[in-house]
């Protein structure tokens, strides 16, 4: 649908752009550099300008720019996401949404805030610790918000708090030709129309670029209290989760780490955990709830061979626990830091994740690639971190037989291909065999939107 | 976009779904009345034809038939939608899904359930009663799935258990040129590629037919209490809502009944309550965590002067208290039996909740017009229904007024103009000054799925 944009129109382009930003479009080598990496597998991708808008007006303008001159556009938050999501692998305009990092209001009433794309989620935690309230969406990594939004990120409180999904009330969008729309409202809920919110979280950039964001808050809980626990092995472990899931115990964290990522937690942060498989959790609640919750859990673990809890009571041992688990790919990353990692997930039902962590685990050992398994688990969801060898051939087309191998299970299992991580360029190939003739639908609103492919070419949609 | 057919293509469309039907394509004139009715004050607009599919496949081939003859489609659930949505405006085939009403998996260890579009929600539940396991939107009206779906209907549960939009997994559609699409999965969540599924949800129609729902389910909680209180006026009782919600008691209803709902109550089931604003309310959960519920919930009503707390713990009071709830329409409806009613709902942010009842409030006592008020106000949402005399003109256009009011002060409080209620013809009017140029995407989007606008035109978007 989109190719790269001939020499003299993406100069006539940068030209114009450097008119309207002075030194806010950058050229740098550096920055080019930067903004062209991934933090996997991918091949370097850089654009041939960076943008820094400061406003939804400057956004606006720059897409009105690009679209004129038919250069390609791509946005970036943090450059944090899996699947190469924002490199500019068709050249164009990086736009770089770190200098719009205001929250612009904090509705503590109405339990929402409103901020520019370029806030991270720890930012926005950061200036909502006063208010009673928190943003519960947490995927490891200090994402920004519109990144978040963008890739429909969830990670450890999904299974309690939802997804992007259920966190976005509202967004201001620039449309590929320069419109300025807003989608959803203030209100907690609405029928009023297509939801239109709801198809630009998760559209990669593809759709528009997202210039605003009205976010969900919750009440920071009353009690909350963290445990790790071990298991002998992986089968019990999972069927704690699958059990405590269908007994309604309101998990607000319930994630797995296989025998592999401990050993990586103990290396990185000195951990001491037994070299077996664990699971981590988190109860939040009234004091009187936390209780009953944790004591229940402790019920379903012991009845299945678990032990060895640890208690994170104190805010601080809480934080280190979490800063732990957020730090797995960085810890496995350690283990083998020559390696640039395959890092893939999959989502499947609650009844089949035995079954699919089983099988990855068994395929994964057979291959004799060191491949971490650690997942969000009370959501059916597991990612691997498969390290092959540098520039061995035989390495990587073995890793990537593993990934492939897992998407087409969670695919026969009734899942998906991906449960937070998102398509981009990595996850592409599958959206065919996930989606049939709905892929096709994907794309006719991809032409409605952006008749010329201007918006993160050759992502997630059918196409160059 | 779309106006009615010409009759020879009509007539060569319903030539060719009668040999496909049979006796399941009707044209009697009871049923094309029926089809041709709604529950509110629109005018009749009969279907030319009703069909009566057994499967997704017959869909499949009605739609391809209209497609080729340039036919409008449009769905029919149980024709208890409120704005007019299932209205035959342009004539052609109405798809009556009540014959596709099979309960097609239940399956609880993953906590979904797969059905036909025209299974309804108690149909659902009481199938379900041995699992353990509920489905908990609820609209009051014993709605089709299919058509809940379609208007992103939600209810008096909403509050705790979201709406459709959060409550479908995934989806079976026959597009406009009678292709098949799935949405979503049985994973609890994805991240790949564009939402569908929340697309379709509240597209009333207008993008595609739905032929198949999987539904989230939910455990059938522990325990359950429930409870009337009345208060001396409707500013605390709304103010005790807000205090409620705020200060995080997860409730699973808390809906307000405003005086005159009181008394049509009384006229209808004899409840004996007080001439008064009351709000009723449900609390889920373990024995331990409802009885919590409910002491913090008496102490915020003590606060605001509530009083007369009457207790519904056994489980065949609660049906009759919920069962009035549901019926407030058909009881207020009793109070003028000839007065059609206009019936229309707006939502606003939690703290703008007492201004907009208010205002509402005093606008229509000062009009003269019987307009009770009743609301799932725990989601800031509120319904009017206004019952101008009939065939009085004066009255007719103080009740338009009265409900256009509502509409444009939701907007002004940052709310919208449904908060469940759906566009169909009766907020049509509204959809520029909500959604600005995000309408104009709307209609882009119709173009890229119905590019002949035959699935329900003249509904939701612009257009004839």
């Amino acid at each position: 649908m989109s190719v790269a944009a001939p020499p003299t129109a993406t100069a006539a382009a940068i030209d114009a752009l450097a008119a309207l930003l002075g030194p806010r479009l950058s050229r740098s080598p550096s920055d080019l550099a930067l903004h062209g990496a991934s933090e996997t597998h991918f091949a370097p991708a850089p654009p041939d300008a960076v943008a820094y808008p400061h406003s939804t007006d400057e956004v606006a303008r720059i897409m009105a720019i690009c679209a004129r001159h038919h250069v390609p556009v791509t946005g970036w938050g943090t450059g944090t996401s899996l699947e190469g999501h924002a490199l500019a692998i068709h050249g164009g305009v990086t736009v770089d949404f770190s200098r719009m990092d205001r929250v612009l209001e904090v509705a503590a009433e109405d339990m929402l805030a409103v901020v520019q794309p370029g806030v991270t989620r720890e930012a926005l935690n950061t200036e909502l610790r006063a208010t009673g309230l928190f943003f519960p969406v947490d995927p490891g990594a200090n994402a920004s918000l519109g990144g978040m939004a963008a890739t429909r990120a969830s990670g450890t409180t999904a299974v309690r708090y939802g997804t992007m999904r259920d966190n976005v009330l509202a967004l201001e969008v620039v449309l590929a030709d320069g419109r300025v729309i807003r989608t959803g409202s203030r209100a907690p809920k609405s029928s009023a129309g297509y939801d239109l919110t709801a198809l630009m979280v998760g559209s990669e950039g593809t759709l528009g670029l997202i210039t605003e964001l009205t976010l969900r808050l919750r009440g920071q809980p009353e009690a909350v209290s963290a445990a790790i626990c071990a298991f002998p092995a992986m089968g019990p472990a999972v069927e704690a989760v699958i059990a405590t899931i269908q007994s309604g115990i309101p998990m607000a964290r319930i994630e797995f780490v296989d025998a592999a990522t401990a050993a990586a937690f103990n290396a990185a942060s000195g951990a001491g955990m037994a070299d077996c498989p664990h699971l981590m959790v988190e109860f939040h609640g009234s004091p009187a709830s936390v209780a009953e919750q944790s004591e229940r859990f402790g019920e379903i673990v012991a009845d299945l061979g678990g032990a060895d809890f640890r208690w994170a009571t104190r805010p601080e041992d809480r934080t280190a626990l979490w800063k732990m688990r957020h730090n797995a790919f960085y810890s496995c990353k350690a283990l083998y830091p020559d390696r640039p990692p395959i890092v893939t997930d999959v989502c499947v039902p609650i009844s089949r994740l035995a079954q699919a962590v089983d099988e990855t685990v068994a395929e994964i050992a057979a291959s004799g690639i060191p491949g971490p398994i650690v997942g969000h688990v009370g959501d059916g969801n597991f990612h691997a971190m498969l390290m092959p060898r540098p520039d061995c051939a035989e390495d990587l087309a073995t890793a990537r037989r593993l990934a492939s191998a897992m998407s087409e299970r969670a695919l026969r299992l009734g899942g998906t291909v991906t449960g937070e991580h998102g398509i981009g360029i990595g996850k592409r190939a599958y959206m065919a065999a996930e989606h049939g003739a709905g892929w096709d639908v994907m794309g006719a609103l991809k032409v409605a939107l952006d008749p010329a492919g201007l918006l993160n070419p050759g992502k997630l949609v059918a196409g160059d």
